[in-house]
């Protein structure tokens, strides 16, 4: 009998939680769910007490720390990121593999020798995103490079967003995912990328209006902006020399034009705190990045700052925010980015039956003797219901087929590590596929026309 | 006899020994001048031997440290700022009063009760910008206040340009000053002040498009754009209520929107080291910002990224600094704001015989009974030569008379404090006058008309 230690029973470990005690029983397991609020671990194993139990687990606990940690045979942190180093370093006293779906830390990467000596994994980045794009871009990449052919490029795009059939609103997105992540998109370091062995760099007054258009099968169309920093990825995919390396963020079109906005006015800067906010209306808030004049309208002083027109349609976007209307902030001492968050979460709320939806958009362009192959690879997958969304689904359910796999001993890697390996990473897909979490490949040859307006 | 302990003997330093010097037989001074580079130092107090010497002084010795504050009756620091910190602990311990240039840091503000307790002032901020911006704004504040009136905005406005006679580029700019700080001006935090009673807040990417235009007779037209924080003016001038405070910074009509450019464009960022910038050409560094396009010439992509027309003066003066030449940038792991430096530099570089000049110009708005006042002041010097420029001048003077008027026991005050006090101010900016850095003051009535327009 082995037992699963799951620490933290958020909105994000629903999947998670419920594939891992659906296994249980096949497998003997025991699983034990901890969380802050133990109440919250008891709901999300509903069920399911016969194989899991719930208990109060406080990270700043020293003695909930050891004692917890050291009774399992694995240890899944879902936990907010910066806590994760915290269980590494009790798991790895007591021998006990870890997973997360939160990127790497240098403070994680520096204990990878320690965990080699100790016989465990330490396995992060094994969610959607970071996790199901490490994946399915190695699997790609792999299996041209085996076949001896050389790759010109990789671009790939990932987008949480909502459902076609719950789309009703002129931006086309609603939060589904941490707000505040998308408010402050793009900030904080610079947009690098390679394209055609140039280095490209974009700073963030211009980073939503370099966008690339993008049309999937079914799904319609999407742009796609580039992430912070795609030159990391080099290494990681094993994609040095390769001229062109990319990755972005999907949207539906249209968005991101409407979005610049709220950049070139600075509503988006979480840096500083506004005077008066408490107070504030959402038009007060608007007209403080606009000049002075009291006999103009705060909507024509905007359209005039930003250059546009009454009929364009980031006018109609904009309107649609109640962003000119004279409802209050009510959020004393808050930063432009936290008040334009108030803003939109109260429009862009997820109503009961909404639905969500992921989107991966894979390109590799590589050349197969004298011919230009562009290899295209999608996946789709939509929401259950509000807790079993498409995010909850494909970030926790590559987690929970890692974590079986290192439990059966099917994973043997040792050390600090990301799921880039063929011996993780094909068993995962394998598994998700069975699950409906599919990509689609299409190949098609490109002519010399189109590969010279790449 | 008094002993002047002066520390660091750069650029900035010049005029503040020339005049301590020269003062010094009529006040039986001793000066003692100590920089890194003894030779420096002595090469400054040439021709004043007599009254003046040459130490070799390193901020990092202790024993130089406390050696040679000890020695003083007074201490001057024109090391770089943050070294200010060191020297006032030092001079505290022996109870020795302080001046220095620099803006106070908490870390300053926090010795005001110790140097109180040894009944010694650390004089800061009494250079040009700081310095005679809190004086002449101050000046004119409480000449209006004292009467009775009611202020009803301040806007302040300086500038470090070239002088006309040696004007003869098209961004009608040369660096006069540190070029690091051009370069990366409005940058690391949030713009904001407060117009007509509403605060205002711009972000970078608008801050060089929103500037106001002055006109100062005999010198002609500028354009001044906002300076970080203007609110911070509000407590340390006393316009608690006041509805427009407002800094700025000026530059010739025509300097901010090309400026813009480079904002616009990333070129200056200082926040992460680019690839391959040794090797890189001055075309490459700006083709680096813009879309990979292998048909179009980076001309054609700039003015169309930007939205610019072939016979824009944007284009004149961008083409003017050579960024679309094959010129190496030859600086191993810079950041654009490093390489966009070294391009300006070689262009802005002072000619020998060049001349800069400083700008101030204050507007004071107030009611007197039923009428609306504009009152303006402003300060133009001219440099006299390379060493003895106006920069130097401006900043070493007032610093060199407050020294003074401290030795004398002219200025009582104790503690950590800056000369916004009439009894600092006065008698500093009645000397300055002797010395030709005269304020001219004008007032108008402003009709109904204009004052609608503001």
């Amino acid at each position: 009998m082995k037992t699963i230690i799951i620490l933290g029973a958020g909105r994000s470990a629903s999947s998670l939680i419920h594939y891992l005690c659906e296994h249980s029983k096949d497998h003997q397991w025991k699983i034990m769910v901890g969380d802050y609020q133990q109440t919250l671990a008891a709901e999300k194993i509903k069920g399911f007490e016969e194989v899991a139990s719930a208990f109060e687990f406080d990270i700043n606990n020293d003695e909930h720390k050891e004692k917890y940690i050291a009774m399992g045979d694995i240890v899944v942190s879902m936990l907010p990121a910066r806590f994760h180093i915290e269980v590494a370093k009790v798991a790895i006293k007591h021998a006990v593999p870890m997973t997360t779906a939160s990127y790497i830390t240098p403070e994680m990467q520096a204990l990878n020798e320690e965990a080699q000596e100790k016989g465990i994994i330490l396995l992060n980045e094994i969610g959607l995103d970071p996790g199901i794009d490490h994946m399915s871009a190695m699997k790609m990449i792999e299996e041209v490079k085996e076949k001896g052919h050389s790759i010109e490029g990789f671009e790939s795009f990932t987008g949480g967003l909502i459902a076609p059939e719950s789309d009703n609103n002129p931006w086309n997105y609603k939060f589904t995912w941490n707000p505040r992540n998308v408010v402050i998109a793009g900030q904080g370091g610079a947009v690098r990328f390679l394209h055609n062995g140039k280095y490209k760099y974009i700073p963030y007054n211009k980073l939503f209006r370099r966008t690339e258009r993008i049309e999937i099968d079914e799904y319609g169309k999407f742009e796609g902006y580039a992430n912070r920093d795609s030159l990391k990825y080099v290494e990681k995919y094993g994609l040095e020399g390769v001229p062109t390396v990319y990755r972005g963020t999907l949207r539906r079109p249209g968005f991101c034009r409407a979005w610049n906005c709220f950049v070139t006015l600075g509503a988006t800067d979480d840096s500083y705190v506004m005077e008066n906010t408490e107070n504030m209306t959402y038009r007060e808030f608007i007209n403080s990045f606009l000049r002075y004049n009291p006999n103009d309208s705060v909507e024509l002083k905007l359209m005039q700052y930003l250059k546009l027109s009454q009929d364009d349609i980031e006018m109609e976007k904009l309107e649609w925010l109640d962003i000119f209307s004279d409802k209050k902030v009510g959020l004393p001492s808050a930063t432009p980015a936290q008040i334009l968050q108030k803003i939109l979460e109260e429009k862009w709320a997820l109503d009961k039956n909404d639905k969500d939806m992921i989107v991966m958009y894979h390109k590799l362009f590589y050349k197969k003797g004298a011919e230009n192959i562009l290899r295209t690879s999608h996946m789709v997958v939509k929401g259950k219901d509000q807790t079993y969304t498409a995010m909850s689904d494909t970030v926790g359910i590559p987690l929970a087929i890692a974590t079986k796999l290192i439990l059966q001993g099917k994973i043997t890697k040792t050390g600090t590590c990301i799921p880039v390996h063929k011996n993780i990473y094909e068993p995962v897909l394998e598994e998700l596929e069975t699950l409906g979490i599919t990509f689609k490949e299409q190949e098609v040859v490109m002519s010399p026309q189109e590969m010279s307006s790449l």
